[in-house]
């Protein structure tokens, strides 16, 4: 399963919007499909929206039929530019940075080499991110034991990374060792990326799973139908505090309650060891039109009708029993061991 | 605010399946008319749909032309029919009792006697509804301090009852003595009566408040926004345990979580003392259509996808604050103290 493709020098990419009702690929042809389908979230989730960019400023320097000088100005310009499409992914000014360090490098060379070098650092970040998946699925998928039923939120698979992902890589790599898994998709509203995007890709790799409504967790956990969660990350903390998808946090309570271990899954990438603690991530608050207009088709409150709708919530590291990172697992005390793992 | 209204012989309802967009005012003109707007939910909320039940009763008496067998044939067995629309709706059935307790006291009666009878009944359901919801409002609103910040789920208003409503009755009355009181409202998934319904009567009254999903609960608590949290019931054992909207347990264990007070509001009609726990309590499982396809017009799941999609969960009492009645507060111990209330 790939949700983009670079083939012949042209990139497609599937659109996550039509999913999972009709799959439908389209092509990027220039800068600025490639910024509106990242906008748009057509395209998402950080780890994929990074590779993205990186091969989507191959298609443009391609495009460009201009001499050197010129050349190089409007490129810089323009990674500029693709860089503020989406300013909270993480990956995707990581991505793009490594794709200016190499025009740098070689601006010496002619438009033809730099127009190389860039694809080729745009095939090694796209390599490199499905190598990191693979990791964070081996060693995650030693958490799981024969049987499990797993709770997941939000989409953390093959559509938002260019690998199989990062929590459902886990679930993916358990699979694949006949593990006898059952999944329980948390719908995730508002934008409701768990029933939209983890239940077919789930329903692809035909792995038993359910779609259940947010609030309905804790009612499977109460039954003693959920016995581990992995959930995917945003950013997080040198103490562990990890900020996730709108939701991440009641499910950490409810796994505590209930004594459910808490697993997040994440790469060295979506670490951040400037901050202390969670206290210091923004958190993003979307527009209300999220939450009273589903997938911006159908009103189910009252137009005028106030909202309060944060992105993202923040899981103190307590509630964390362990993270899954593509070095190995960690676990507590995280201040001292994440930097540990990563060497620092 | 009423969600039905009887005049000059007429029955009017609120169709609820087009609030909060359209305020759509329908006659039950005969008895297969009501039947289809309770199964279809356009009348909702277990009080109301017992005192609906009863007046549609009335019309479809008065609809008859028939000597006094045919006619007291008729009635019973279409009265036996209304019971079936909602069989889980526990007050269909007790205003549906009270209803055939008067045909049979009043069997020797002429038929236009009966039908004054009925009449007298629904009429009597409908004004005990109203007093009850007065009742609760006053016991709890005492719980409520000036500038409390309160967390609701599901709809438990005007709409769901023909008074004043359960919880909501409790914030309605808190407003009316200016205690400066913010109110969020579950979206409460699948059915959204939280952001269709709830929002909407608070807008009515000129509460402050927002509509949130249901996964954010937990991110508003952690961040101290949420001091009290008011729900209704649906079912309520001698022990306490209460089951109420899906959703609701998860509520009440993220509030002990944070230390938050968690209130069920009903009236005695809303307990069952003939059962010992909330583990006898049957939950009914609903279509998982209701998840997948939002209020049956918007796919959000793959069309195949499995579900669970319980109506219910049961909150066990040790984790319910108080219990607000018609009669006053009950606090634990439960068993003891729910009997001593209703002179058991």
């Amino acid at each position: 399963m790939n949700s983009i493709k670079f083939k012949n020098n042209r990139l497609y990419y599937l659109d996550q919007k039509e999913l999972p009702l009709r799959e439908v690929w389209r092509e990027c042809r220039n800068l600025r499909d490639g910024f509106q389908a990242t906008r748009d979230l057509q395209i998402r989730g950080a780890p994929l929206i990074g590779v993205f960019a990186a091969y989507c400023v191959c298609i443009h320097a391609n495009n460009m039929d201009l001499k050197k000088e010129d050349f190089l100005k409007n490129l810089r310009y323009d990674i500029a530019y693709l860089k503020t499409c989406r300013p909270t992914a993480v990956n995707l000014a990581w991505a793009l940075n490594r794709i200016e360090k190499v025009i740098e490098k070689n601006s010496k060379d002619s438009v033809q080499q730099i127009k190389q070098a860039l694809l080729k650092e745009a095939k090694a970040i796209h390599a490199e991110d499905v190598a990191l998946c693979e990791r964070m699925g081996n060693f995650g998928a030693k958490l799981i034991k024969k049987g499990d039923r797993i709770l997941t939120h939000c989409n953390t698979g093959a559509l938002a990374t260019s690998g199989k992902g990062t929590a459902l890589a886990v679930v993916f790599k358990a699979k694949e060792l006949n593990k006898d898994i059952y999944v329980y998709a948390d719908e995730t509203r508002p934008l409701l990326q768990g029933s939209r995007l983890t239940a077919w890709e789930l329903m692809k790799k035909k792995i038993p799973s359910s779609v259940i409504c947010d609030n309905t967790a804790a009612y499977l956990m109460q039954k003693n139908q959920v016995n581990k969660v992995f959930v995917g990350a945003d950013r997080i903390a040198s103490n562990g505090d990890t900020a996730n998808k709108i939701g991440t946090y009641s499910i950490a309570v409810l796994s505590k309650y209930h004594k459910i271990p808490f697993y997040v899954v994440a790469p060295f990438s979506s670490f951040d060891l400037s901050i202390k603690s969670g206290k210091q991530i923004p958190i993003e608050e979307r527009s209300g039109s999220e939450v009273k207009k589903v997938l911006n088709k159908l009103y189910v409150a009252p137009k005028a009708a106030k909202t309060i709708s944060p992105a993202f919530d923040v899981t103190p590291h307590k509630l964390i029993t362990a993270i899954v990172t593509d070095r190995g697992l960690v676990y507590p005390p995280y201040t001292k061991n994440i930097r540990k793992i990563f060497g620092v």
